[in-house]
């Protein structure tokens, strides 16, 4: 029998949570003697542990009422866990490949029980910092972002379903107002929860502040980010919720997930893919691997613009509202829509992905990537760079008609 | 006691009905001897009974579970009389002047009770066609639509408010497709219910329906109509949902009520007063009147924008989480994001009002305006001049810059 009401778990109880729940014990083939539990959660939000016996694993995902790296004094929705595992299953279900299969989920624990990642995975911003090339990864993060958006927006769906979804995830607001807190608010006012670099950042942090322009692009965003449910979106997609190896890319972590613009996951990526390659100059040796950033950044973006587009062309005369095949009923049209839509897309894409920049440099959550970059002068010569790239890209972004061009703006400014 | 399951009212049931509701006896006084009953619903969608006796008065709606208009060939659920009496509920408390009070609502007999709106009111549209000013319209009208749509925006609330709001809403999906259908598909592609003033706009017609760059703006006007939830919209509001005394203006039939995007509303009410103006020259001697349309709808926009942005002036420090006013801290930068917002409201007003203004002339359902010009020569002319503007504003919407514009290539086509 399960638990009765909500407890925070750790490793000894979670192992009588386990023995009362058959989904979870016979992915251990019933043998509980020699398995051993470890906690291993590191981000923000949660406790995770992982599960190992001699006949199988799985991984435990609880979530806190609260944000554990700021504790009790920030209260968060434990509910989350339930968007979490909603979500993982309908992106499980479209992208098997590259999403981590549920075993088990309790809404009273407010808990997820998963399949394990087993080692060599590691989370893609560590093997971003160990300089490590992930041969796959636009490939694949491109197949998780075309496949998940396309079908889950109305190029897919009908209106009925997709307002069914929209509804249902409204319910996951506090993850949104988290995000609109932390990602288009704070790094633009004085926010006991800021911090950056200083003294190197202080007149960087306070031109962000200063900046009527960059306010007025951030404004749109945010707008776009409350009020537009275009697709089933991750919500949190950077590159600490993908864990990688030489053959294998797993997205993590769905508990920000929501009917949003989907702009925000693809920027997420790329934007974090972008700190990475600015964090690079604050390690030795690493032309090559920046050259490799890059094309990682470029192809992912051309990948996904190819299988978004191939999707919509495969089912364009399915059950999808948002362009009736009567209508938009030769190639030429066709081709005007589509050029019409990737290029709004794209434009979302640089202006969410410069926010996601820019708060990770000057709000509450920084990033390993700059974080580990010891010296601190060092650090924010590079963080600088960052936000040069990304201020530019918020305030211009519809002057950047493909991603080479963006490219081209990241070499011109490093 | 009321019927315990939903059945078709008719003047004779109906007073039963009366009879065992306390809170509809009560508006007449429990006078029940000398009251008339009569059905009076001219709509596409439901039976209107006005409901008269010596001591009171008031209105009976029922929703059909087809469109009327149709028959039951045409199915369409009966739950949106739920959505019509919580709309009508919210947009009343914001604005009581101007939208008719809720006295009762059952949602078995799918039936709203509300007040009657007394002699002289008669329906806007009938009113235009009449040649009657209505000197409030303007004011009135900007005051309805600033006020809801100010107060149920994130403008006014929290994300957590604006969400349980767009949840609920959600459900009224089956009006929201009706909408999508006959605005933003029907008229662009051959369809059985399609019909025009034949055979003057047959090469007009077809015209629309080879038009890829008017397909492509109607695309995105479309996917901000079911994605984008920026307000509490009336979601119909033509100048057949307004009815009008020289001194009242009173706002009806909400049963379209979603979260949807503002444009929808404010172009709705300017497109059909577009459509007025242009159906003046199929009567005698209007030049007069015509220039009254002209200044109402100038003045409407005007007015509008003003009371729009002063509730944004008096509520910048409150609850509303869009514009944060630790960042949006100084006048100038105020002056900007308004300057952004209003602009673009300003484009998708244009360009649903030119959509819908579209969807009259060549869709499912006319507009009295035209229909009453019995000579059918006469009436294309003045119809293709219409279709002419509404072409215009769809496809160069963003070269408006502001109203007086508008008029002006209003007067040019004319």
């Amino acid at each position: 029998m399960a638990f009765s009401e909500f407890r925070t778990l750790d490793e000894t109880t979670l192992l009588d949570y386990i023995i009362s729940v058959p989904s979870l014990s016979s992915k251990l083939d019933h043998n509980l003697e020699d398995i051993k539990i470890k906690e291993v959660g590191d981000g923000n939000l949660n406790l995770v542990f992982i599960v190992i016996g001699s006949r199988g694993s799985f991984v435990i995902k609880q979530a806190l009422p609260y944000v554990r790296s700021i504790g009790e004094a920030w209260p968060m929705t434990k509910e989350r866990a339930y968007y979490e595992a909603a979500a993982l299953k309908t992106h499980g279900r479209i992208c098997p490949d590259h999403v981590p299969q549920v075993y088990h989920f309790d809404q009273t624990m407010s808990l997820i029980g998963m399949r394990y990642l087993e080692p060599p995975h590691i989370i893609l911003r560590k093997g971003l910092v160990a300089g490590f090339e992930y041969p796959l990864l636009a490939d694949d993060m491109s197949d998780y972002m075309s496949k998940t958006l396309f079908y889950t927006s109305l190029l897919y769906h009908s209106t009925t379903e997709h307002k069914r979804g929209v509804a249902e995830f409204c319910g996951n607001v506090e993850l949104c107002r988290l995000t609109e807190q932390v990602v288009f608010s704070d790094p633009y006012k004085v926010s006991e929860y800021n911090r950056w670099t200083s003294p190197y950042l202080d007149a960087d942090a306070e031109a962000l502040r200063e900046d009527k322009a960059l306010k007025v692009e951030v404004a749109e965003l945010k707008s776009k980010f409350c009020e537009r449910a275009q697709a089933l979106i991750h919500g949190d997609l950077h590159t600490s919720s993908v864990m990688v190896t030489r053959e294998s890319t797993q997205v993590i972590d769905l508990e920000f997930a929501f009917y949003g613009p989907m702009g925000f996951d693809v920027g997420a990526f790329l934007g974090n893919l972008i700190l990475a390659f600015f964090a690079q100059d604050g390690y030795a040796d690493r032309d090559a691997y920046k050259e490799w950033i890059l094309r990682t950044i470029q192809n992912t973006w051309e990948l996904f613009h190819k299988k978004f587009v191939a999707l919509w062309e495969q089912h364009k005369d399915g059950e999808g509202e948002a362009y009736v095949a009567a209508i938009y009923d030769n190639s030429e049209v066709q081709r005007l829509v589509q050029k019409r839509f990737m290029q709004d897309l794209f434009h979302d894409t640089l202006g969410f992905g410069a926010a996601k920049m820019i708060r990770r440099i000057v709000g509450v959550a920084h990033v390993e990537d700059f974080e580990s970059i010891a010296d601190a002068e060092k650090r924010a010569g590079c963080e600088r760079r960052a936000l040069e790239l990304a201020k530019l890209l918020l305030k211009e972004k519809k002057r950047f008609r493909d991603i080479a061009q963006v490219v081209s703006a990241i070499q011109q400014i490093q």
